[in-house]
């Protein structure tokens, strides 16, 4: 379980985690080379991270995100024991925490610049709603996810020889398109893991890390993948 | 005809309206997170809608747009029934009104924000020329979708193994290389099926759902899917 | 000839040049949708613009492109006749002249709007150099054709399924990298039958056709297609 | 080794590097078509110059990078001899040389207009930092030469024929989301090589060639490029 998921998921979403994050430092933070850069090259920042990921995390079929593991749980067979649905996660919390970790070291000298507010510096770690409502914001993040897993268990159904680009195109697609309410976690682990980070690291002037909101991007993605899988099952997707 | 038209082509266009209207609501609605994201963010944000709808409706062959049902009964050969194509033009406008529907329940609040325009509200929904003119309206509308047709019929004959990266490379050329004038509709239910449910939904001050200028999107890019496949037919590709 | 070289050529390089010519109109022309949308969007639209056009004339090879055809022609063992050559060459031109006609059709009411400048009217059309040297405009094609033709002769040795993206993605790479100054025509006929047609077409106000000039991107591109052609041969591509 | 290694690597490398300088000058400098194209179109500038080389490179493995030799040493079993890696690196260097001079000539007239500024004349070739600090500038750079060197020998245990575009995708990861604070060298060649360039050049008014900080980008990258070989060995990729 060690080299076969543990491992393989925690260098997988620690990579994506760290690309994911830093495209946003990229554009948020000040005095970067890529301040400003604008939503589509998050969009594209973010896929790509994704597709990153998925290379370094093969073995254990690339998860990264607990969504997708509950999603491939709900949509049966997944052959999947108590103890390595749980390796699968911790691993996945546990490399989005490195990741994060990582992404400030790359951009330490601009989480310290007087400059930089403490909106942006929160939003390099993990999202926050544009328009504060739970209820909204969980409908939102429910789409979001359950478009991610529900096409992805859809893509063995059409051969391609495309491999992890497959999947990072889709989240430049839901990135675009579903992103902008709230930010698109669509994975707990990508911001739990984060947020964590955030009320750890001796960032000076770093503000809240926005606890009360955190609860939703982690329920309404396994919400969201939940019934995204229950849907790939019943219309024959697997 | 239900799991093999019907439900596929509902799938798959309800994904495809989704993320389509979703990114111009994340573009043109205030507040958002990718406001002013620009029309490259659109015309991908596009493009990736009906690469994850054509994943979704793999088992009816992805028309996901009457043009394309025309195009291909034009092209010859097709075998469809007058049944199985009635199914699939119902099912591709049923689907995006269920997209259109839950777009705009991902995007709720930004909906209901006092700063959202008349104009940017319909425009998430459906599309308007920039300069009216009905003739000329249909004569871009006419040349995009023959576009759109005709090169989705010459692909066969180039082996590759990109799957529906390639029809969404084609969307993403003609929305920026021939959306300018129009909005590029190409596609009869993806303009219908929304601007039915602008008309229904309960938006506040949404203003007019443009019913003068609906038959434009609907009828000009029937003519020029017709003309596709008959072209294509006519040189060789099918 | 004319099914296997003559009709596919026309088509194939129409349709580039009406995607093509119908990206920069909508950046550059007033009131467009796409209006002001940037280079990276004018490079993709023209990648693409040949990604399309390549697939429509595969019957041919998809030169679509007198420096191609040079190129090849100067890597050795083409094994066309001269009538062939001029085949190619003279279908190339036509539908250069034809893609034009159909991009300013769709953008009718944009090029009739009295704020559109005779500078973006010439613009959609054909190149003109941001700094008039007819020397160093030489070389930026020259050098811009070489990498395209060299380049393109490269793809064979690395065997991939990716189909027309490939030269797609190059052209992209050409444009961002090396249009600055010229526009990167690197295609005789992409420049000069889109420029006939604007001296042809009824465009109200449409200023100088830019004659002096026209020179620079049909000659530079066949003499750097020809080099690539023969450093390709000479390196062992082909 | 003239033909297996130094011409194919010296040959990729030049490619590579002309386009991705090209890109950078088409953004920077004054007067040209992508003049303040953004940070997005300098990403996918590079991937896709990367992309090019690979193609043109294919006899060598497309190395193109000191930092990517390095990691295939550490990565055990190269069989590579000492002579052979010297014959990488020395091509490597000079084809980034002859690269850069090819970049400089297609935009000659763009660095000689006086409104030019120095650092725009430099970062057109080289690298430099956005906020100096040594000792973060080398994290940052050894951080991203690590996950290019780490994926890329993930690659192949996930089949896909995407060929060359793989690598490009992720150059255009790091670049959106580590380049911000140092510009991402990751590739000794790709600094210094265009960095004597600009010594030699005879460009006016051209200002310091930033020697001082010239270390850091040459042997952060061999480090983290050493790092990343040995990651892949210890996880086991190769």
């Amino acid at each position: 379980m060690f080299t076969d998921i543990f491992l393989p998921e925690l260098m997988g979403t620690a990579i994506l985690i760290l690309l994911g994050c830093g495209v946003v430092a990229n554009v948020v933070l000040p005095k970067t080379g890529g301040n400003a850069g604008g939503t589509l090259m998050i969009n594209f920042g973010w896929g790509l991270a994704v597709y990153s990921g998925v290379y370094v995390a093969y073995k254990s079929g690339a998860h990264l995100n607990p969504a997708v593991t509950f999603g491939i749980l709900a949509a049966g067979d997944s052959g999947l024991s108590f103890a390595e649905v749980v390796t699968y996660l911790v691993a996945q919390v546990l490399g989005a925490m490195l990741g994060a970790t990582l992404a400030w070291a790359a951009y330490k000298k601009h989480f310290d610049d007087p400059d930089a507010d403490e909106g942006s510096k929160l939003g390099v770690f993990s999202t926050m709603p544009t328009i504060r409502s739970h209820a909204w914001n969980v409908v939102t993040e429910v789409i979001g996810t359950f478009v991610l897993v529900f096409v992805i268990l859809s893509f063995g159904r059409t051969p391609t020889q495309v491999g992890p680009l497959a999947v990072a195109l889709l989240v430049v697609a839901i990135g675009a398109s579903l992103g902008g309410p709230t930010g698109y976690a669509i994975n707990p682990a990508r911001d739990l893991g984060p947020r964590i980070m955030h009320a750890l690291l001796p960032i000076p002037r770093k503000g809240s890390s926005g606890w009360d909101y955190a609860w939703v991007p982690v329920v309404a993605p396994l919400v969201g993948g939940t019934l995204g899988g229950l849907a790939a099952r019943a219309v024959g997707f697997v």
